[in-house]
């Protein structure tokens, strides 16, 4: 692979630097850098290069992105979305493959080299969605690292054949199990989460999962989730995504239920809706416990909001948490890069010799400047090499 | 002034339609026009015409918009942040009419054709801002509509000469008097507010009080607001922007507000700020209270966030309020277009024959879609010709 070198560009901290880039991955920092032979120069122009950008909680397999424009007359109740999603991806021929790929390439033309994906499993689709991801994880391997989510979002003891369903995507490679609302959604707390770390205990795989429930509902399903964690000894395998729940109860509970996370070494995927208690990001990280972002779906049957851009989902996630000044706001470029790489367990991230060469390339005099103003990709480096100019894949 | 038809576009409801402006006014929509001799003729190529956008609550005075990076590193409390702007805007060398003219225009390219915004006044600035607010509101008149309210930033009656500064920007040309938090700045809610309608009985303006006040000591304010503009029958003639206190209180409380709200006429201003309560804009607009959108500050020492793009405000607004739906979404739109000229008293808006000649035309299939992505502006129509194209004025 030939080398790169990217000269003048300013680090996040503000230092000027050139970076070389040699087999794939970061192999100097400095100032007047030398080009090995035969090496491609990149001039940066001065502009600030940030990691490349993490998703870590997203829907590549049910997005409507390019596709004709849905009009969303659903009603507001989480099992009418489920229901209404199940019927409309019949009605509007929703393929996963190409949709995945379609998002899946947006996200890295603006810098996202990293994605958590969740792909939908039930009885009447099947593996569908969740084959169409792998395949995708596959071609998109040495540009975009993809991490795929077994995510039964109908509900698994509800809806019988399920669990097999899921069980077969593990042993069809899925990298992650994902579970959802214990309570809500299967009716039956214990039987659920012992059914879903059952699978990842025997499978040795991590957990994701997606906790609506609000107020002590939910917090009984975080102390249920804790106290498996605890007992198989599965510290830093599991995510539980959204927890609004942190966000209803009172402050002495939230910090008690933060610190069972940090003890269980459980980290939390927030969108930070900005209609729902989340959350709090500060909280989360002053109690020990890791916090990141994503999207959740990006203009699908459930919302028609959301953009493959993770610096618009940074912006909106130090709105939701107040974060004005720049020391805050470089905390929710974090939670979109280093912190979703440690939370996820993407390995070799971030601007430092060794780690694998990738970042993006804007016109802003800050990090929270382009968190706020979210500029154009002049470049997009992932692999090695030079993946996107100006918001276009090359 | 030369007549313009503009071919082949769709209206917010998605017929298909030509336009005629003639004199500065929409003079006919439908199909296949012909153009008067003369008419310059624009083809739309199928875009989506919007109304022009209105931004209902800014502070145009004290941005930094196209200044250097401003590190923000202020503390969190509304003293500290009123504090921090005096001492920053020396310490910048901020000029009002500089600044204030950048991100007007800036407005304009992105399609916003009437503009709210507060001008700052105390006793270390006087009526610098004030003047320099006049005078744009001049310079930009014909293309784009400039309110100005007096605003007493930094306190009315706790800074001994303000008042007499708030009588002086009124005789001068402001549009409408200023208050903001009778307690919570003021210390005094009796004297405050009967000090600013007191001026606005006088001068025969109306007004617009910042509540940023929250539970019941807003909601108080607000009990004392209603009195006054009961007793001096000035229903239609007061805005309060924020009024986070009516997202604070229990429904019923809540719901007995907006009655009072809606009895006196009072329209709401919201920037539907994530991390707060807000008032919900579907229980207000049920109630029959007016409200509408803004973006506060852009970019200023409160906050680096916000843009000239009442788009992305329309977006924030309807994710607060879980706006999924497109009829939700018009709804939003409609914050920032026909419901937010009827609360700020904008006259002759909206895409009807006899109005003025104001709109945007940009590439969406929807009005949900033009709200959710944003898309460049092809052209901004006002003054009843092209003021810009792709985003750049002409």
């Amino acid at each position: 692979m030939k080398a790169l070198l990217l000269r003048d560009i300013r680090l996040p901290d503000g230092t000027a630097a050139d970076v070389l880039i040699e087999d794939g991955s970061f192999t100097a920092f400095g100032c007047n850098l030398t080009a090995p032979p035969g090496a491609a120069v990149e001039d940066g122009q001065g502009g600030l290069l940030l990691p490349g950008l993490i998703e870590g909680h997203t829907h590549l397999d049910k997005t409507l992105w390019d596709m004709p424009w849905y009009r969303n007359e659903c009603g507001p109740l989480l099992a009418e979305r489920i229901a209404n999603e199940r019927r409309q991806r019949g009605l509007l021929g929703l393929d996963p493959a190409r949709q995945s790929k379609a998002l899946a390439d947006a996200f890295l033309a603006l810098g996202t080299t990293r994605i958590r994906s969740f792909a939908d499993i039930d009885t009447e689709i099947g593996l569908k969605h969740l084959h169409a991801l792998l395949e995708l994880r596959q071609a998109q391997a040495g540009v975009q690292e993809i991490q795929v989510v077994a995510f039964p979002q109908s509900g698994l003891l509800v809806r019988p054949g399920t669990q097999d369903l899921l069980a077969q995507a593990m042993a069809d490679g899925a990298d992650i199990v994902g579970g959802l609302d214990p309570s809500g959604i299967d009716r039956d707390p214990k039987g659920h989460l012992d059914a879903i770390f059952g699978l990842a205990e025997s499978t040795g795989k991590p957990l994701d999962i997606h906790l609506h429930e609000v107020g002590e509902l939910g917090a009984f399903a975080l102390e249920l989730i804790v106290e498996r964690v605890l007992a198989l000894a599965m510290q830093g395998q599991v995510v539980v995504s959204h927890a609004f729940c942190l966000g209803d109860v009172a402050p002495a509970r939230q910090a008690a239920l933060l610190a069972l996370l940090a003890k269980a070494g459980i980290a939390l995927a927030t969108t930070a809706p900005p209609s729902r208690n989340v959350p709090p990001v500060a909280a989360c990280r002053a109690a020990g416990v890791t916090i990141f972002g994503g999207n959740d779906g990006i203009r699908d049957t459930w919302t028609p909001y959301g953009a493959p851009d993770m610096l618009q989902r940074a912006m909106i996630l130090g709105l939701k948490n107040d974060f004005r000044r720049d020391d805050q706001i470089e905390v929710a470029l974090d939670c979109v890069t280093g912190t979703a790489a440690r939370g996820c367990g993407f390995a070799d991230h971030g601007l430092a010799v060794g780690m694998l060469a990738e970042a993006v390339l804007l016109d802003a005099q800050s990090v929270a400047e382009a968190v706020v103003a979210q500029p154009p990709r002049r470049l997009v480096i992932s692999g090695g090499r030079v993946v996107a100019r100006d918001g276009i894949l090359v």
